[in-house]
Parts: C-alpha cells; sequence; structure tokens
C-alpha cells in the first residue's frame, strides 16, 4: 500500500510507492521496453490492462475499424490506490497517512505512433471530454481534495510507454504548489479586487510579445517568469476556477488550441519530450466558483535538463526567453 | 546581462539567461563535447578558464607534481554577473531585477577523471575550505542575499562538463524554498522552542533506521519524507545555522563523512549522476547563529526521471522506502 509523508519542515507531501518500482522502464538506465506489437494499450492487447473504467466506443467503421477511440482503465502500477481512510498518522515529528486515491490511464488513441498534435480535432475533444467525465465522477469520493491531470510525453519527460497516454491523480490533500497559487491569487485578489490571471491575460493582449496564439475562448501564452525554454500556458479568457465546468461549447476551442500550441512545440522543436499539467482548483468547494483562481494547462518541454539548482532551491534558470519563445512558436 | 524575473502568482524568482544559452552541453540531444585533452579544466588549459579567484598551490611535488590542487574561477557562461544595482522595476504587474550576483566554478581537483568518493581525505577537505573561503568573502558584497553551493555529477545530473567541479552562485534574493524551509523552522520553533532539524536527528538517532552512517559531528540519513530515491542528508549533529561558521577542526570530520556517504553511492548505485545543494542561512544576519535553522547537505542522485507530476505540483513519487535506502547504503 502506497502512504504519503509530509515533509516536517516545510509540509511537502511526498508519495512513498514501493510496488511502483516494479513497474517496467523506471529506471533511466533500463532500455525501452516497448516493442510495438506488445504495446499494452493497443488495440488486441485490451487484457492486458485492468478493467476499463470509461469507453468511447469507435462508431460504425470509425477509428480504421477499431473497437473503441480512447480507453479510461486503473494504473496498473498506482501511485495511489482506492482504500483506507486516509487518515493523518503521528510519529514523533513526523505525519503519514495511507496512500488512498486514484490513479487512471487515459489511453487517448487506438494509434500507437500519433499524438495530441497529429490528432483530428474530435480526437482531441474527446480526450478533453474524458478528462471533464472522469474528474465529475472523482468529485464524488469525498476522500479526494483535489485532481491532477497530467501527461508525459516521451522518455525524456518521464513516460514508461510511448503510446499516447494521460494520467488522472485522485489526490487526499491538495499539492504544496496548488496551495502556494491558491494563497497568492487570494492575497492578490484582496489586495486588487482582480484575478490575477485574467490581470496576466489582460495585459500579455496588450503587449502581444509573449502570446503564441489564441481563439475566441482560450490564449496560449510563454509566462514572463518562464521556468523552462519554451513553457506554455492555455488559459480561458473568461474567467473560470475549475476545468470541470468548462461549458460543452468551449471543449471545441480548447481543444483546438491545445492541437494547435502541441502541434508548434513538434513542429519547432522536432517533437521534444514534454510534460503538461492541469492547473485547477480543489474539489471541496462544492459547485462554487472562486473568483481569485482561474485553471490553466502548464506545457513544459523537456529540451534542457533541470540541474541541482532547481532541485535544491526551487530556483530555475531559463536561457531562453519566453518573447523569443513566444516569437518562434508563432511564426510555425 | 541576464535578469531575474518574479512570478506574479506564487513569487518564484527565475533567471532568464540568454547568454548561458551559449554555453556547450547546454541541450540534452548534443552529444557530449568534452574530449579527454581538450577538458578546460584540466591542467595545462588554465588559459581557457577566466583569471582565478582563488588557487590552492601544489606543495613541492604535491599532487604527482602538478602546479595547483584547486582552482577557483569565474564561471564562463555564468547565470549571474557582476554588475549594476539588483534594484526591482515593475512592469504592469510583473517584478524584474537586473541579474546580478556571482557565479564560480570549484574545480575540484587536476584529475579529470576522479570525484569526490575518489579523492583522498585532505582533497576533500580542501573542497570544503574552498567553500568556506568563498563564502566569507562573497559576504562582504552587501547586494547578495543568499550563497548557493552546488554540484551537478555526471550528465543526467545537469553537468556540461565531466571534469569534477562544484558552482557558488551569489544570489540578490533568497530563493524560495530557503525562504519556506526558514518560514517552516521559524514556525517550529515558536511552537516548540526547539530547532526541527535537531528534533529530526534526535528521532532518527533514536530509531536508527534511516541512519545510513555517522561520526562524531555529522550524521548522514535518508530523510522521512525522501523525494527521490536515495536522497541523502548530512547534518552537523550540533545547532549551528551557518554553513561558513563551521569550526577548522569540524572541516575533517564533515569532509570525512561527505567522501564516505558518496562512496557508498557510488559503489551501491554504480556510479550514478547526482546533485547536491547547500542549504543553509541567507547572508544579512550579521555574524548570527539562528536558534531555528540548521544547515545541511542534501544529496540527490539521479536514478529516476522526474515526471510531469513533480514538476507541475511540488509533489514527487518515489518508488524507494527510505528506510530501505539507508539498509543498503548502511551495508557499503
Amino acid at each position: 500500500m502506497p502512504e504519503l509523508r509530509k515533509d516536517p519542515v516545510i509540509g511537502r507531501w511526498v508519495i512513498i510507492a514501493a510496488e511502483r518500482g516494479d513497474r517496467p522502464m523506471d529506471f533511466i538506465q533500463q532500455e525501452q521496453k516497448t516493442i510495438q506489437g506488445l504495446c499494452p494499450f493497443c488495440p488486441g492487447a485490451e487484457d492486458k490492462t485492468l478493467e476499463p473504467i470509461l469507453v468511447f466506443p469507435s462508431t460504425n467503421g470509425g477509428w480504421q475499424n477499431k473497437q473503441w477511440l480512447i480507453r479510461v482503465v486503473p494504473n496498473k502500477y498506482p501511485a495511489l490506490a482506492p482504500g483506507k481512510d486516509p487518515a493523518p498518522e503521528e510519529d514523533g515529528i513526523y505525519v503519514r497517512m495511507n496512500g488512498t486515491g486514484a490513479h487512471e490511464v487515459v489511453i487517448e488513441s487506438p494509434e500507437h505512433d500519433l499524438s495530441i498534435a497529429d490528432f483530428d480535432l474530435p480526437q482531441v475533444e474527446r480526450i478533453v471530454h474524458a478528462y471533464k467525465e472522469r474528474m465529475a465522477a472523482l468529485r464524488d469520493d469525498t476522500r479526494l481534495h483535489y485532481i491532477l491531470i497530467f501527461k508525459n510525453h516521451g522518455r525524456e519527460a518521464g513516460a514508461s510507454l510511448n503510446h499516447p497516454h494521460s494520467q488522472i491523480v485522485g489526490l487526499p490533500i491538495v499539492p504544496k504548489r496548488l496551495k502556494e497559487e491558491l494563497a497568492g491569487a487570494g492575497a492578490f485578489f484582496t489586495k486588487n479586487s482582480r484575478c490575477v490571471f485574467c490581470e496576466i491575460i489582460q495585459q500579455e493582449r496588450k503587449s502581444g510579445i509573449r502570446v503564441i496564439v489564441e481563439n475566441e475562448d482560450f490564449i496560449a501564452i510563454a509566462p514572463y517568469a518562464s521556468r523552462a525554454a519554451y513553457e506554455t500556458w492555455i488559459l480561458p479568457k473568461q474567467h473560470q476556477s475549475h476545468f470541470e465546468t468548462i461549458e460543452e461549447h468551449k471543449i471545441v476551442s480548447f481543444a483546438s488550441l491545445l492541437k494547435d500550441v502541441l502541434f508548434r512545440i513538434k513542429t519547432h522543436l522536432n517533437d521534444p519530450a514534454y510534460n503538461f499539467m492541469l492547473h485547477t482548483s480543489p474539489l471541496r468547494a462544492p459547485g462554487d466558483e472562486f473568483p481569485y483562481y482561474h485553471w490553466r494547462l502548464e506545457i513544459a518541454p523537456k529540451i534542457t535538463k533541470a540541474a541541482g539548482f532547481e532541485w535544491g532551491t526551487g530556483f530555475y534558470i531559463n536561457t531562453m526567453p519566453p518573447e523569443k519563445a513566444a516569437e518562434s512558436l508563432r511564426k510555425v
């Protein structure tokens, strides 16, 4: 059973998940084990995954006669798993918790070699629908406080399998970075009666120098204090605190901008490894909008290595000014 | 000129250093350019570095007749550089600062292929002396608020050159992680009238399960909420807030434990890449001890890749329980 442990100095929670060490490809030194025909996420290998939680079936003759378009399955090597109550337990100055939660995999397509940059738009919409649907379902588990949606694309970004997939983790705590964002955005709101992210969008649209691309409902920017080369944020232009309340008609424009941005990154940087991560509001605010927090998707290409500096300090050196990154990506 | 930019939401500073992008080996895709004979840190190539700031000369016939044992030189591709006043400047909701500071390289030995795990003890002592001496000198620059000492060993840890070296960065701000540690340790002290790190040492010595090795003055532990497999902390057993006040006679015992721990890691994990990073108190507390903060060296082997999860959330999954890591390293 995985467990959560709290750092006694800064209060950061860490998952200690020994079982997850058994999964293939955890260690850098190992060779990539995925051989095309043996991929557990490919059509025909459905018995290699656990029973699916959600399936988008292929309509008649749909995707090259494959049986499904998207499958959401429980992670076979979960960082967190359903189980006992996550009640904190003390051991002297230390605090631990059962690793109760959810860990699901969104198999984004039957196609092994494509990625979001290549999919047709309806397929990207389906992925966004799957995220929304799973978040709505996981909200009902009152033990969970945050849903983390992220993607590791490519080995350098930590992906253990090539087949296009993303991950959904339901957490019994709110992660430290999110708490900081909520606190920072809350303080800004108290002072200025305005959402800091709305303010960022306004300032970026005015200057234009860090805007990569926008459509009616969403904007992609290279953030002012980018930590990594070509870091990109996609934000809804209209204030919205919870991703899962995204309106049906906006799913199309979000999917479209996501595909567009990932295509630009793929084209300009020669299909780099990248991570993306949804930053959204915690779950236990029943149905309300927060006026001060604004969801976004963060994309971080992995073209340089983070060094000791970053690891030890939360302090980053970025050799690519975001204005230059935005300019290159705009031109693609 | 590098610049510092502040994230408008969580207040994290990032260095934007475009010039540093020009250094060799910044991008993963490039092949390692260091060919033994052309290493700029090797004896005979002294003209390939900038004028040294500090040299420990070789005494007669010393290290295989080489002219020096340690050289400290300015980084040729600095993340921060001496310059104008780092006064903050506003641009709408954004804040930037000139990238004023110091960035130095400690060339730890004339030997290209060895590392701290292999050096004889007097050489490791010299390295620690060099750190102490440079910190004491950089303290005099009142524009600096924090001195970061760190090491990237191996390409996977972000090293751009093989030759054994570490880095010293003088910063005009206190990095976010350190601020959090100071705040967390301060809150613990207010509540318990006790240093949280002294408390950790006491609890770890009592249980023993996460102790790797100790000597008279220092202890090495696998921290309770380890973020990475085989993460190791070396702490002074007696309370001390500022690394640079380390007593002369304790330099030997610190060097000895550092060498011992790095030897265990090298042996057990087959010479992995690693980062180490000194966590110490900020500079502008003139000469005083803080009763609540306690310096330490953090060592993080890079045997797994951090994934999107970690990047986006400050939330880590570690597949190696620290008790198991400590047990393996104890046995070496």
